[in-house]
This record gives structure tokens, C-alpha cells and sequence, in this order.
């Protein structure tokens, strides 16, 4: 019988090959997003055809208050999204797009319905890149929720599940993410990584998100499907 | 200048005697109480009576989709909650009042929200009697997570902050509670601990957690001073 997964799901590349290399290893996809008043609420609705393109067996999406808490220009409107490299490239430390405890939350939840599926494993779409920018992106971060799991479940506790926090893009560049996911079949037109997207849904082309993309795909050698603003189109 | 403090803030005794803990350790209290779908929705009204009686300097109340992910009586109205004994007494393992990965999620939330506020200070009521029953209740789950807080934050990456995370009440009983309450002045009837209230807000008196309360108060010597409904009451 197969095995199942929760599988955590932005509606980004990252998320989008992590759930396709869920795939590869035989495991039913259990996809997991939020909503949680980021200002590029089209990744949900990228999110949903992605998680039907890769045949998921299930796609719960759990609304989170976190704009309540603030302190992230994605989740805050006072703040500004950095343009241009202001934001990762140019001031070497944590990036304002740095959401407070993120992960810890999404991994939080994504336990919790692991241990209602029995499902032992937890997919996460976290990668080197993200590393030089997100404490909660780091391999020993990783491996600190992993403890944290099974000492704090029922199911961890009494002995019937260990469960595992894959994290299998965490060492990947930007460009072998991309490789690696048209290999196993992603159809990365179904996602969106803009931290800044216009109002009718087109990436801004100069958020550290889009730069990143942008970036991958050049090194990749490939084209990026998705469509950009006019200025980052004449870019490319 | 007066550190802050975020405390979970569940609306019953435990949270209420960590609270005046905090308190009267000299912190800024920032209380944090979670709408998450459970039936007991009275602890909502309680805990905001409770926040402004013991003097905290805000309040804020997130709403979770635990209800979506189940698995837990409090929060799947599908399954029973348990009654006269039938719970931690004599099952001998996790009760179905379990929610799962509950506290990981309560502290994630705590951890992003003392992240914003610059709070070094998280505190938790959890105690030596949740310990026999919860697994996310017990000291090593404590020290996991505060692992998990230095390593998957900003402010604990950078050096900032060392997160510490509070749970004076663990070594005690449901006694030692009420006395060390009573002592810092929490008003017990201000604190609600039923699983299973009735439509008036009134304790069942029969669910593991009643249970607990009203054994508590007869070990203290003392009288609860919350209303249950006529067959708790002559019990009592």
C-alpha cells in the first residue's frame, strides 16, 4: 500500500518540485497550503491547479491570522517589499520578506494533519537559497522539528510513527530546482513565486523572489513560462 | 524598563496562575488565546475577563482552522468526549481530548508574535497532571521547542533574542495550582475549564478536566468557585 505524505504547498517552484519528488517516491500527496493574508494571494489559486495537475489525493487550504501578528513586509502593507536587490543581495542579513516564525507554523499544522492521516512523512519545499536568507530554511532547523515532532504527538510518543521532515531541494540552487522539476514532469506555468504581483496576477519581475526565478531559469537555460510585468519582460 | 511576555492564554486555571506568574515576575504580559473551533468556545469570553483582570497590556485572539484538520473530540464534534473516568483514568494512554500537534502550533504562533514584539519571554501553564495524558505537556517537548525557537528565528539567529520558554506550572499539581493562583490574587471564577459546558456555560462536571478541577479544589481545601450543572454540583 502506499505510503502518504503531507506535502506543504505555496504554489511556488520550490513546493512544486518538493511535491513532485513526494510523487517520484511512490507516496499519495497530501497538499497543504494557507491563506494567510500575503499579498500575493494568486499563488493559492496557482496552488490549487498545481496540486490537481500533480494528482494530489487531497489539498487542504487552512486561513492563518498571521497579518494580525504583522512584522513581514509579505503579510504587513506598511512595509515595503525590497526591489532591485535591496533585499537579500544587498544587505547580507534577513530580508524584510522574512515572515516571523513561518515555517515553525507551517510545519506545525502539516504535523498535525500528518498525525490525523498517519501519514509519517512531511515534505517541505526549503533550499539553499532560501539558507543564505531564512533561519527557518537551514538543515539544523529541520532537524530540530523533526525532534520536536515525535516528541510532541501522540503518535510520535506512543512509538507508531517516526515521523520525517524531507526537505530533498534544501542543498539545490535555484537552477537545479528547475531541472530537477521539468525532469519528474512540473509544469512550472502553474506556479508563481512573485512576492509583488500586479493586480491582474503578472509577476513583478523585481521583487528578490521574482530576481531569484528570473535568475534560475537564466543559469537553467531555460525560459520561464509564467508571464511579467512589462519591464521585467523587456529584461529577459 | 519592563520585559514583555507572551502568555498562552487558554481561559482556564493553568493558563490563568502562568499569567499572574509572569506577572509577578515583573513582565509586560502580552496575553495570546486561540479560537480553534473547540466546543468549549465559553473559554473565549473567560479569557478575555481573566486578560483584563490580571492587567496585560494586549490581547490578541487568532482564529484557527483546527476544526478542517480534526482528529480531536474538542475539535471534531464526531467524537465523543470523554466522560466519569473513561479518559486518562482508565485508558492509561492519550486521551481523545488530545488535539493534535495543538501546543506546537499555540507555541509557533507565541513564537512569532514575541519575534514582532522583540519578547525574549514565552510562558505556557502546562503541568505535571497534562504530563500523564499529553505528550506535548512533558519538559523534554519544552526544551525541544525552545531549541526549535533560537534555531528557526530571525531575532534568535541573529543573537538577538534567546528565546526562553516558561512552564512554571510543570512540576505541579492541580492543588499546588490553585494555591499559587490564589496566592497571586487570580480570581478562579473568572476561569473555565470544561470540556463539554453546557449551552448556559455551565461545567458539565463530569469530563476528565472537571475531573482534574474539582479534585484539585478537594485536595486544596478549598471550594471551586464556578457554576456546574445539578449533577456535578451534588456531587460536590
Amino acid at each position: 500500500m502506499k505510503k502518504k505524505a503531507v506535502v506543504l504547498c505555496s504554489g511556488g517552484m520550490d513546493s512544486a518540485t518538493a511535491m513532485a519528488v513526494a510523487r517520484r517516491e511512490g507516496y499519495l500527496i497530501y497538499a497543504l497550503s494557507f491563506a494567510y493574508g500575503q499579498r500575493h494571494a494568486v499563488e493559492l489559486e496557482k496552488a490549487k491547479q498545481l496540486v490537481a495537475f500533480l494528482g494530489a489525493c487531497d489539498h487542504l487550504i487552512l486561513s492563518l491570522d498571521l497579518d494580525k501578528i504583522g512584522g513581514s513586509a509579505l503579510t504587513d502593507y506598511r512595509l515595503a517589499v525590497p526591489k532591485e536587490g535591496d533585499g537579500y543581495e544587498q544587505s547580507r542579513s534577513i530580508p524584510s520578506t522574512y515572515v516571523p516564525a513561518r515555517n515553525t507554523i507551517f510545519l506545525s499544522y502539516s504535523l498535525a494533519w500528518a498525525e490525523v492521516l498517519k501519514a509519517e512523512d512531511i515534505f517541505i519545499g526549503v533550499n539553499v537559497l532560501d539558507y543564505s536568507g531564512y533561519p527557518d530554511c537551514r538543515p539544523e532547523y529541520i532537524a530540530a522539528f523533526e525532534t520536536l515532532a515525535r516528541l510532541g504527538t501522540k503518535a510520535g510518543t506512543e512509538g507508531h510513527i517516526q515521523f520525517r521532515i524531507h526537505a530533498p531541494l534544501i542543498s539545490l540552487t535555484k537552477a537545479d530546482i528547475i531541472r530537477k522539476g521539468i525532469e519528474l514532469g512540473v509544469d512550472f506555468a502553474l506556479t508563481h513565486s512573485c512576492y509583488d504581483p500586479l493586480t491582474d496576477g503578472r509577476a513583478c519581475g523585481t521583487c528578490d523572489s521574482c530576481r531569484l526565478r528570473l535568475k534560475g531559469f537564466a543559469e537553467a537555460g531555460m525560459k520561464d513560462p509564467v508571464e511579467y510585468a512589462e519591464t521585467a519582460r523587456s529584461e529577459k
